[in-house]
């Protein structure tokens, strides 16, 4: 029998299963997400015979682009209609793809995908903390640049005279007056205008002036501001991050036009069957069977389908973490972050119930944009996502327009066409992501982790659940490939026996 | 007699003259860079009769966006033809548009210019410093933390015990631990891989860990490195940065298809006289008068430009600062930097004479594009921009490559089709800007300055050398919202007198 898997490298982008290797050999897929989509692709170019059985009439799972026409159904709620204007787009669920995610980005670049920038910080944005609204680039830099003036301080007070000789101490003290905008005095003053201008550089004898710092206090009022203060530093949510042109599913679309004829949409699985060494998947009143099985089933939605699953592995997902359920809302409206405060995308942020804003980061100087007004995924508020996806859909929109208003006073009433997303209530997806310990889920996991990647027979498992890139396009696409190696490995070793 | 201007607010991006108010009056504007477009537009829109008087066959100035089958011609120096392929381009001239750019934004909103993000800040690429190649990531990130760290440690030593309330400290160097990725010992340790993976987040049982960080030393190997670390905190290199889609020309040609006919192209000014109240202007043989001017022409050029102007106004130009001499090289390129190193857009930074390098934000999964493997201008290099202008084509073509090498090594022998854009031999530019004190030339000016604005009987003058954005398409467009200004008044008052 096969032990653990090989890991598969995360610079995987050329990975390929031994040509012709399938010929002969069966496999059915479980989703057409990321996971699912791969698989196929890959498992068709090895030769398998290969069938994806999809409950919903789409792919790509959670990477879903709302556009004018499409319905939004969410269990026990009433069935939404998206409006917006052709070419507009609302990403409901993955939004943004850093430029470090390689095999993702890899499938997008084999098939074409045209990409462009996410802009995923923007100095020119605000943020709305303890009732005070203010630009991102004071926020940030007066932080900073407090920090810096701080660390001076104690410099010149000699608290690091043991950290450093004192030649080397006495350059980096000229350094940091430098660095971080600070007065003669060494003091903090955003010397520079680094964080604004009190008057803005202008024509003929306007000279800018600097605007005068917020206090450290200001820039840290609650202690719900700290996850925006770190946001950028997140390996996961550093420049350059990308999108598709078009909307976040067209990587998924992309991959699906390579295998098209594979796919049965409206196909929800009822049953995961071993019969003999090969698989029996019930979905309703038929039946599929295969040589092998790539499981991209959630561990939430997968715990309730009845299986043949050993009880080491039953009991490694019925023990795994609770999904989360974040909301998103999105608007169209007239672009006025555009027009009247010059915001080209990226994000605001809020100690409000809608936690956080994201601007198009497409279509700059159109008329109308996608503004997703809320984004509620606990970032800035313990009581979220919950608390936020309990509201009414109206409840939601008064939130979302409140908090435009005070970001962009006279303006919220030109939104409309409003459109949430609850996860949590979404058929075939109930969550986004098993809340892995540590911060982005990239913390240890304990032992019954390594149970959920054991192949279970012929059946292999893949999704973002199992990488240490949850939630996230390529943890689904690695998480294929090892999988797919596990399954090539098992029937190469078949065809050996059977020899 | 009008005294000195009333400067134009930064925010005038709703200029307009009286309509109407220019009828039966005639200007002459010199120069169809942004300064002369913008006021060749507003001028006619008034209904004044203007022409414009253009040296080169096209218009922008120093916006300058060269494709395959253009000419670079430059004084003492073999013409270049640029080779590029259809549809790639190199802004050898401006390259960027801070988003709160509002003026020359609006124009480019007004014609309805494309425009997208221009990649400012890349935690994916590299920088060259002291003979070392690191990530970005590593040199920002690291110096950041190391700050936090020394900070928290001059807490702990109770070095800033004066500095704020104990409960507000103790609070703050919690906040700190998180912001800077401390170890429970406070020391900076890249705690969650802000600044990069030793062994990256993968399939299964790949759990990720951090890169053990640069040293403090490493971060800053040199005074060079300076500017580099500042760079992203200057206000007009702040995120979102712009450009608009197809080049950077596309914004002055669509005010230049507003004024189309109003252009003379291949007409440089010989002489600026004065004829009574009019302005009679010499272009080789020929004469064109006007009642009113707006001269745009750079300083270092109009010093040399026969002219009328008060003693004052010459004494002025000619004591005015030398103008800086920036080159800019670029290749073509199949695009192994997205491919292979997952860089999309941004810059990197080096010590060595190419000082800067930028990757296309455009175009991203296309085969081929354009990379700009030397911005010289003193960045990181105190004897540039002149000593790297002063080499030979060829010797800058094989720094860039030597430089590409170490960045990407083994890739520098896909690049072809150099150019080479030396902005000190440049005909009718010689030079980028003044070199205006301060950051930015944003620092005090001196009295000579104000001289430079003031009008000469009817001449007004405009150009981004009488702004505080020098260098800056808005400084070119600001300058021009504020010498209409004077002329409309000018006119108004000389209307009013004949009446």
């Amino acid at each position: 029998m096969l032990g653990l898997a090989i890991p598969t490298p995360a610079n995987a982008e050329n990975f390929e299963l031994p040509p012709g290797a399938g010929r002969g050999k069966s496999v059915v897929i479980l989703g057409a997400g990321i996971a699912g989509l791969v698989s196929a692709f890959e498992l068709q170019r090895a030769g398998y015979d290969v069938t994806v059985l999809e409950a919903r009439h789409r792919v790509g799972g959670r990477v879903w682009t709302v556009r004018g026409g499409d319905y939004v159904e969410q269990f026990g709620m009433p069935i939404q209609r998206a409006e917006f204007d052709e070419g507009l787009y609302f990403n409901a669920g993955a939004a943004r793809i850093p430029s470090s995610h390689r095999v993702i980005l890899g499938y997008a670049r084999r098939f074409g995908v045209p990409m462009e920038t996410f802009v995923n910080s923007n100095r020119n944005a605000s943020w709305d903390f303890a009732g005070k609204v203010r630009q991102d680039r004071r926020m940030v830099l007066d932080l900073q640049g407090h920090i810096v003036g701080l660390l001076a301080k104690a410099i010149d007070q000699h608290a690091l005279d043991q950290a450093m000789p004192k030649s080397e101490l006495a350059q980096f003290r000229r350094f940091l007056q430098f660095y971080g905008g600070l007065a003669p005095d060494g003091s903090y003053q955003n010397v520079g205008g680094a964080s604004g201008y009190a008057v803005e550089p202008g024509a003929y004898d306007q000279a800018p002036s600097d605007l005068p710092p917020l206090s450290l206090r200001e820039t840290l009022p609650t202690p719900a501001i700290g996850l925006p203060h770190v946001f950028e530093f997140i390996p996961d949510m550093q420049a350059t991050m990308l999108q598709p042109v078009g909307g976040m599913d067209r990587i998924a679309y992309a991959i699906y036009e390579q295998v098209k004829p594979l796919v049965r949409f409206g196909t929800p699985v009822t049953a995961i069957r071993r019969s003999g060494d090969r698989v029996r998947i019930e979905h309703g009143p038929q039946v599929t069977e295969a040589d092998y099985c790539v499981c991209t089933l959630p561990m939430n939605l997968l715990s309730r389908i009845p299986n043949d699953f050993s009880a080491a592995k039953k009991a490694a997902i019925s023990s795994a973490p609770a999904y989360f359920k974040s909301v998103k809302v999105a608007f169209e409206s007239p672009r006025f972050w555009e027009s009247d405060d010059q915001i080209f995308g990226g994000l605001a942020w809020t100690d409000r119930k809608n936690e956080n804003v994201i601007y198009p980061s497409n279509g700059f100087n159109q008329h109308k944009g996608v503004l997703v007004g809320a984004y509620v995924a606990g970032w800035t508020n313990q009581d979220n996502p919950d608390a936020f996806a309990a509201l009414s859909n109206e409840e939601q929109f008064k939130i979302v327009r409140d908090s435009i208003e005070a970001l962009h006073p006279g303006k919220s009433k030109l939104m409309s066409k409003p459109v949430t997303v609850r996860w949590g209530r979404t058929p075939y997806s109930e969550g986004v992501s098993p809340l892995w310990p540590g911060n982005g889920g990239q913390g240890p996991r304990g032992p019954q982790y390594s149970e959920l990647f054991k192949p279970e027979g012929p059946i292999v498992f893949a999704g973002e659940h199992l990488s240490y890139q949850p939630a996230w396009q390529e943890g689904a696409a690695v998480s294929a490939h090892a999988a797919l190696k596990l399954l090539q490995a098992m029937a190469a070793e078949r065809t050996t026996a059977a020899a």
